[in-house]
């Protein structure tokens, strides 16, 4: 169990910061923090989310890509019914989906569903639900 | 304030895995939850942390030249005394230090304390304390 | 005490989006959940405010004519310190002060701090702290 | 999620105490935590409600004609089973609806059930349950 | 430590339903839940008080006849600032004051301070505060 | 909702202290703090109940003669499944029954079921559990 | 109810640390917080296990003679669902049954059911769920 | 940090039930939840001790022959204040101390305070508290 006095921060590349607040603010349902000229900051989920202005690459990498390993992030969450309503809200927001709903590791202890999302930055994001909580580290 | 039952989780790449365990465990003080062959998972300050196994550079970056924008992560503390006693384990353990304690924005509502760590994958971690608990977002 | 899983919601005029948006969360660093064609929803100190777009009245009413009574609304802090913080903040970042800070029903059980900002659509916010906490109510 | 330490507080016209005392608490089931010769102080479902003596309108406002925007105010409950015991208070005990449940953006992420009470003075209150929590703000 | 989901109650005897809200309310800070016609409710510091109307015996017994074993009830703080706050509201509303504050057990691990009150029915409130919390039962 | 870092305590006769142990410790579950010559003190549902030594009444009171009115105590349980294991262990241990379970102000908000149990030294002590939470004050 | 702020600590031999490590680990899903060469501390359920390097002796006991009294220890779980998890998991990772799944006391207050594990330096693990919560004392 | 819902249980041999529960509940002040012919188990300090009734060695073992290694349980104290407590109570109630306060792993990151006591049976209790809180597992 984590503490909920403290919070993890996570800082990311944005290539525009109108386009970033869409995607977290109107689409993910987050809360816009703080926004600056070179950045904006998220209340991501509880945890803070820094968004820093960067240059988007010369050639845009098409979603399918963007490499899932190693570098990822996002929420584990501890009920299912979570897990659930944010992919509902996913779909009907038709946030962009880099990889649908599947599970992982079927018949093992570590069984989990998961999905994860493409930000407009190419960041990927993504979301868990472990079948045994104790699997959520 | 966040809640304590879901979990952050961050996917980061390890160019080694037996020195990422000492840095992150007998280091830092984070606890091993999984090993396997291509990744540690690690319950870093409550949160998930997870190292996948990733080819290093051909050329060795200097810590020096780590970019610290955009990507780095870490906790915000909420009180001071944990930043502190954080600061002082890095320092007897001689973790490696990117960047000293400073202030940053001094003067400001936003003011808070700093320091950066670098893991031995060239990953930035900042932990943070603000004097103003509402600006941890 | 109250519970944390409930939210109190107020609804209240904004006589402009904008504005009430540049109040609220770049001055006094509350969060923006959403965002519609005629309102705003802000996450204010953990419960929720809403911003509705309303007519400004045809002429203005100077700060120091608008009634404190009957109708204001604000927190009421546990702690002094982040009384203080609140305070410390809104001078930094020259809030309009309706009434500074004040001392009242000095002598008795009921004694508080308390200060009153005036938000851009003339709504009076007073934040408080009671040296007994069983008077909060 | 917000935090229990602190308390939210709403200060609203009332036109008579006796009554405002009769709807609160004996309608409503709130306590009573303060009764002054022009104010009463209630625990409102957690946070503090105080209401202020005022003169009445000269002409009375039917309950139909009393605007719901942009000012009430109320609670948002997680759990729908809360909506609905308060729900069935208000028929038992004949509260005053001013309007019934209804379902609000029916198919969209924001859905949710609502109803509003008026009070002695005109004072509106809502009531809502949101299918997804995090549309709480 | 116990669970804040359950609540304790007690049923005491009244003699007189108005002088005690007198009391506990607008006495001693408590908060009125229920008036009917033989008993009220109160909320008294987050357990549940009942005072049933009963006949006041013939003959009065004078304040320092009544027995303080083996029937009293109250509140064992865990912080010694909440008892003095207490102590400093009774000693301010002229609360009567059966024993004033005294140290009990003193040098031994039970040490605690105490005071009684005597309420308008002759029931005999006791608080306290143990200097090691382990003596709280 | 109650605290529960302070503890209600209750202090009630008790004609033996042996036998007293034996029903509130081997019969209802509570635990043993203290014992002392006089008194022994009991970690009751997480509150402390005091029973001190008291002559027994020259004639015993039938269980049936004893008032319910107005002394008595116990706890209300958030859940119905908590009032469901208490009563079964009443049963099951064969704990006097004063009254056994009823439903009162059946149709009514107020609605909830209770029953009663004799302690050896004729101290009633009531349980209950209310449909709607938001009454058990 | 215990506090969740302090942690009960429990040091077992261990007659192998890399085995230790292996069964707890990787078997059993605790989280391993420190290594030494003379001994290895683990988060085992939120509470510290420290695991002593010993001497195994000369002649291996048989599981089946390993006796369960006076000594084991382990984790009573307030939900079943709980239980179940770890039952799984202990059976899907092929863990060393000392003793199935039983139910014991059944028709009692103190009903619970039971499975015991053996770690391979002979130390009996218990983990229990009793149908009244009450009882885990 | 660990839930508060489940709770550890530890089984030790005892030799006498009676200079048991003296020691545990009278002495140490932790409470008596069942007696029974064989066994008692005690509420310690939030988890469950089950002291088994066990024969005594023929031989009593000195207290200083007792090896502290490999077993031994007790409790890790996040606060301070709450050591020198219990430390105060086993000075004052003369309760044998294996080991008085000590120091270990001064002017390292593990720095923590200690004692030890022991048990009529032999058992070894380590209370300890770590100025690095991270270090408690």
């Amino acid at each position: 169990m984590r503490e909920s006095r403290d919070v993890f921060h996570l800082a990311i590349p944005a290539f525009d910061l109108d386009t970033t607040v869409e995607f977290y603010v109107a689409g993910l349902g987050c809360k816009l923090a703080r926004r600056y000229d070179d950045r904006v900051t998220l209340d991501f989920f509880g945890d803070q989310l820094v968004c820093h202005l960067s240059p988007a690459p010369v050639d845009e990498t098409p979603m399918s890509d963007i490499p899932m390993y190693p570098r990822h992030f996002g929420v584990t969450f501890r009920y299912g019914a979570d897990f659930d309503s944010l992919y509902q809200l996913c779909v009907q927001r038709k946030l962009p989906l880099y990889a649908d709903v599947t599970t992982r590791f079927d018949g093992m202890v570590e069984v989990h569903r998961t999905f994860v999302l493409c930000d407009p930055s190419s960041n990927l994001l993504e979301f868990k639900h472990y079948a045994d909580a104790r699997m959520m580290y």
